[in-house]
């Protein structure tokens, strides 16, 4: 896998065959009664994110939202993975410097020696035994808003509250299908047929997503909730990557009437847009697909001045924390670097 | 060239340096006096081009503006050239049927055996002889506009005013470095340094052309010139081709108030849109370019349904046709097909 690894919680496998997301192969979980021997516990685990990866960046999202910061500590590799993946090249002398390894993989293999997957992130260390714990990019923001309630900010909102967990489910389900991972089945398509079943289906559910959002503030209840986090890292990348390198091209989100004033209300909220880091997104998805974009330029588009032009949602109601409050500001350490923003 | 040609009015060279536009190798001129032993007459020429290329679609749109369809017979090469260049695929049995030939290049050969450089559109060859006698794409159209005027029809609009010409060259000269030209060099680009100059000077020039199309609804004065012409046959295939596969993408055209409503009123009025085969563009650029599109997936997008919008251009004033009429409806059988309408 290594520099063919899509960044995302599974591996993409490029091939003659359609594209298949390989499912997390660590999914051990860190719960507030450690039954995999794994306990929520202050400073213990490292959170490692490429701000470019859609899957990772929703932990970043849930841990801004939840003030998991001080709790969860954060790890950012390079948007441009070699042959051997994920590496902390952005750090000095290329090592992440809690954790003290040049590569992610490291810890794939302290864990389990010689493992033949693919490495992913987002992946969770655990910081004492240099061991991935988890990468199930499905599991790990669950667990972050259920079971590390006790580490939560005061005024954290509840992202997966348990009287509307089948609706977020079912919405989280059909979006997981049709947008999260059918823009990389557009993208890694290598025949016309898979590749217009996908777009195809991915608009569909745009324009259903569409009626959804037209009236309602959120996707579920009147609250910001784990299937609002799913749909917006897609979405703020739709128009930097997937509507161009990806051929999701029947329109480009800023397009859409009510999909982008969403997802500007959404990028404009505090612990969403603050996490985004445009010229990671770009620069990984176009050089690393080398596949798909052989010079492996990077396009100087989209202009991103839109994402803070105002977005009138409020309009609608909702109240975006519930009974909670916003985050405060962005650590200082983990600002995304001017050229990265509008 | 064969495979490798960009179907332009020149020739691409992919390779280790930056993007060069072939000159045309065969120069002669079609004139009313005949000096270069080619004499404007009618029924004695075949217009060979592809829908798909900008620069052969120039000539679709002269000829059906100044009403040379009887004088000057066409003949359509299929989007999607093979390893021998342009080829007559769409055409009963594979060949043209004036002048019996299966490739473009038997005409080249014809005038000069064993010739060595690439076979391109727009192409005029004579019918008796089987030769070409001009690929010249820069002059084809100003012949057509002055020295075919004896065959022009009733009410052809004058595309090239002696009084105006120098102002038409100028613009079109810009157009041509920064535009026409320009998402070529953009999109051929081998390094990001070669991209972001031809793509920052596309979009510098694009504002302002914004700018001189705010109040004025033609490039040049208040009627249609060959400026207009030329700048229409590259602005029709932005957002459909150059926007994503040539990584001109800092905003798509329908992003753009001015440019967007200009080329619509251009692509409504008779002449111009009913060339347009946006099917024939869309698989010529996705499948041919296999170097930039390994492949070969021809995207669904953008939705075409805008081009038909109303442009409220005429408020601005201006004598589309001066005092000349539009031209007529296009012969049955040069009509697009429906898939390549919107």
């Amino acid at each position: 896998m290594g520099g063919r690894d899509d960044g995302g919680g599974g591996n993409s496998a490029y091939g003659r065959k359609a594209f298949k997301r390989s499912k997390a192969h660590f999914a051990d979980r860190i719960t507030a009664d450690g039954r995999d021997s794994w306990p929520v516990e202050a400073g213990r685990y490292r959170l490692v994110v490429s701000r470019a990866c859609p899957w990772a960046s929703r932990a970043l999202v849930s841990r801004r939202l939840l003030g998991l910061e001080d709790a969860l500590s954060l790890a950012v590799a390079d948007p441009v993975q070699d042959d051997r993946s994920w590496r902390f090249t952005l750090d000095p002398d290329g090592r992440d410097p809690v954790l003290g390894i040049r590569y992610l993989s490291e810890a794939y293999d302290r864990r389990e020696k010689g493992y033949p997957g693919g490495v992913s992130v987002p992946a969770v260390v655990d910081v004492p035994s240099g061991k991935l714990v988890t990468n199930d990019y499905q599991r790990i923001t669950l667990d972050l808003a259920t079971e590390w309630t006790a580490l939560h900010r005061e005024g954290a909102p509840d992202l997966y509250p348990a009287g509307r967990r089948d609706e977020i489910d079912a919405v989280m389900d059909d979006v997981f299908q049709d947008v999260n991972n059918g823009v990389y089945r557009a993208g890694f398509a290598t025949g016309q047929e898979e590749y217009e079943t996908a777009c195809t289906a991915l608009f569909r559910r745009l324009e259903l997503l569409e009626k959804r959002l037209e009236r309602q503030r959120y996707l579920v209840g009147d609250t910001l909730t784990e299937a609002d986090i799913r749909l917006f890292t897609t979405l703020v990348r739709f128009d930097a990557v997937y509507h161009g390198h990806f051929k999701c091209n029947r329109w480009k989100l800023a397009e859409s009437r009510v999909l982008w004033a969403y997802v500007r209300d959404l990028y404009q909220t505090p612990g969403f847009g603050d996490t985004v880091d445009f010229d990671h997104i770009k620069r990984h998805y176009y050089q690393v697909h080398t596949g798909i974009n052989p010079s492996g330029i990077v396009p100087l588009g989209p202009d991103l001045a839109g994402w803070t032009t105002p977005h009138h949602r409020a309009e609608l109601g909702g109240r975006p924390f519930g009974d909670g409050t916003p985050p405060g500001p962005v650590r200082a350490a983990e600002e995304v670097p001017a050229r990265g923003r509008p």
